[in-house]
């Protein structure tokens, strides 16, 4: 993949935040860079899903600077590129203010693992990072150190919203539907009642299946 | 832009209401002015949203006469109009019954501001304004008497719906769905616990920052 | 309106309830009579709305027997039929199972005015009535039994959903995306407390301007 | 119906799961086979349900062997294999992670029968069966054990998500569809009150009613 096309994926992911009503307005982005770069191509602040276009996607250093396009970037930018400096095997990079994941963010309360499905795709419950404010490497910084020896590839940023991780753009984009959906499942089966725990075990055994049985091999 | 444009800048705008779930059948309508003018132009009566078209689409003078269209204005047109007679910086206001902000709104009760997304939008809490019979100037007044002086560009009115204003018909239709996003989240979040306060002096840090230096400036 | 054109309607008409969210697979049905005419147009049984043709639509006496059609009626004809029978002035009758209704109705609970919609719309709260067995004129009586002398266009059968009425097809229809619309919101508003009553004078006074004031009058 | 009919027809059922809002990306499957016959068509593992085609679909022995095809079979194949093994009249299974259903099933609570919609399709309470890990045996079992003697077609698997069977695929598909309805609908109801019971004696005589008078009749 050169960098043309991954401005073009990063661009359509953008519609699958949309299909899976992630997203309010303008409220969202995704961005992704090519394995061992050290750009990264980002949505533009402000602008409507409906009017991105391959070239309005700005490309960024990983100081979060402009590099390429005419649009100002993101005004999550230094967060995703905190994140690529910090983790190098992460391409891509998804922040939402889904519903259901936004309201654990609110109480600042971790979603625990009550779904088999959690702990396929996240090996356990999903953390909570810190309060921070935009603007500067607070944001970044909480998502790092939440995710750091995690297996989770998403955390919940306290009153905010969730940022995931994936080793593609598309990868992060597949957490972010399936955090919102685990953020949901959840929070409607306590609303009931307390959901059952899984065993710890279990938990490893579903995770270790799914990261390794799970899909197409690339062999096929 | 001009008179013409502002009609279909009008008539297009409720498909957004449409697309972000705020209105059920015809309840909902979206008003426009020139800045500056002394007309604005509004949704016609119960017509359905599939059949409007700028030509549809009616204007009427700052007292809610119509002055142009065929068809009868908004049932909510007087309070459309008390809101453009008495806040000259308004040039749009849009009326839904939108579910999670009306859930609010019966039982007269402001949201809480939990959410970094709320105190850019809205700088604060969605404020709550008095029951008001429709018809005359009661729900105008209302509206203007509870924002004005308040960051919030939307109020929720007692066992009614949501009034939001914007500098322009398409920042109060933002304001409107953003209003109802953060309203869900809030709820949901309310509904396992209570959600986490934000600071004030990061609120107003947040709401700061977003009015200055989110999206692309104009001079771009 | 002739015949052909009102099977083409109560065709149609189905499409709003899916695209309103009202049913699921096959649940649900439309109906309507040509004023004061002695058949009405229905819904064949477990068709897909996907598959609905003006031809595939059932006519039926008012006794709920087949005149015209190669398919089986809805199997809630006879309730049809029985509204027809005893309410001269009701053109149309819906039926769903929508999901919020359908939450009351399976606790036998009214949903209380406390939306000027609900106001506009129904007059006053939406009854309950009584569990019934389908496949006699037991459903029928029990909707025409709670809706005569109600102002209410809806009711909620006892643990089974909604039928309204209308003076055409549409009509009815439009109370059923209502009935659902307030049945949602007053649901999610008393989830975190009580909503506040609206006095009876203001629910009558909403009720009256909405019947005669709002919408365009057939005169323009 | 012969084999590639039936690929085709498993094919395009995936479609309803998405349009029904039953599955998140890619978790949920359904599987088909031909009357009386030793052999089921199912989906491949991983695969998007956009990018699925009649010749994507995988043909599978009743061991669960790939005997047709290119890619891998759905990761839940052998608990498909199972059910055809041990339920002779069973020829379509689906498997889904739908919100409501999966919220019942991570609390282990089976759905009570309070809506008639439930006693209709269902026949009574929708049961729960026991936790199993994936990849062996263990949840086809835990399906066939819950499912034998019972008149639900669809089953809750703890802390999973929900299977359900049917004669044909596209009945599975509906029972998966009727599922999460009425998983929504007595959740929400529950939410505010003790939804009402229903009597044993009505419950049977609904579902013998819909059982064989419901729709069209072979004969039409």
């Amino acid at each position: 993949m050169n960098f043309a096309e991954l401005r073009e994926v990063v661009c359509v992911l953008h519609a699958e935040l949309v299909r899976n009503d992630l997203v309010a307005w303008t409220a969202g982005n995704v961005s992704g860079r090519l394995p061992g770069g050290d750009r990264f191509a980002i949505k533009p602040s402000g602008v409507s899903y409906d009017d991105l276009t391959p070239e309005s996607i700005v490309v960024c250093d990983l100081d979060g600077n402009r590099v390429e396009g005419e649009l100002s970037p993101s005004s999550d930018t230094a967060a995703h590129a905190y994140v690529y400096r910090h983790m190098p095997d992460v391409n891509g990079v998804v922040h939402t203010h889904s519903t259901y994941a936004s309201a654990w963010a609110a109480r600042g309360e971790a979603i625990p693992c009550v779904l088999t499905a959690m702990a396929d795709e996240f090996g356990g419950e999903i953390p909570v990072g810190p309060f921070a404010l935009i603007g500067g490497e607070d944001i970044g910084r909480g998502v790092v150190d939440t995710l750091e020896g995690h297996r989770s590839k998403a955390v919940l940023m306290q009153n905010h919203g969730v940022f995931t991780i994936g080793g593609s753009p598309k990868d992060a984009v597949k957490a972010a539907v399936m955090c919102e959906d685990v953020a949901r499942t959840v929070h409607v089966s306590r609303q009931l009642g307390e959901p059952l725990p899984i065993a710890r075990d279990h938990v490893d055994s579903l995770y270790d299946r799914y990261q390794n049985v799970y899909g197409q091999r690339s062999a096929t």
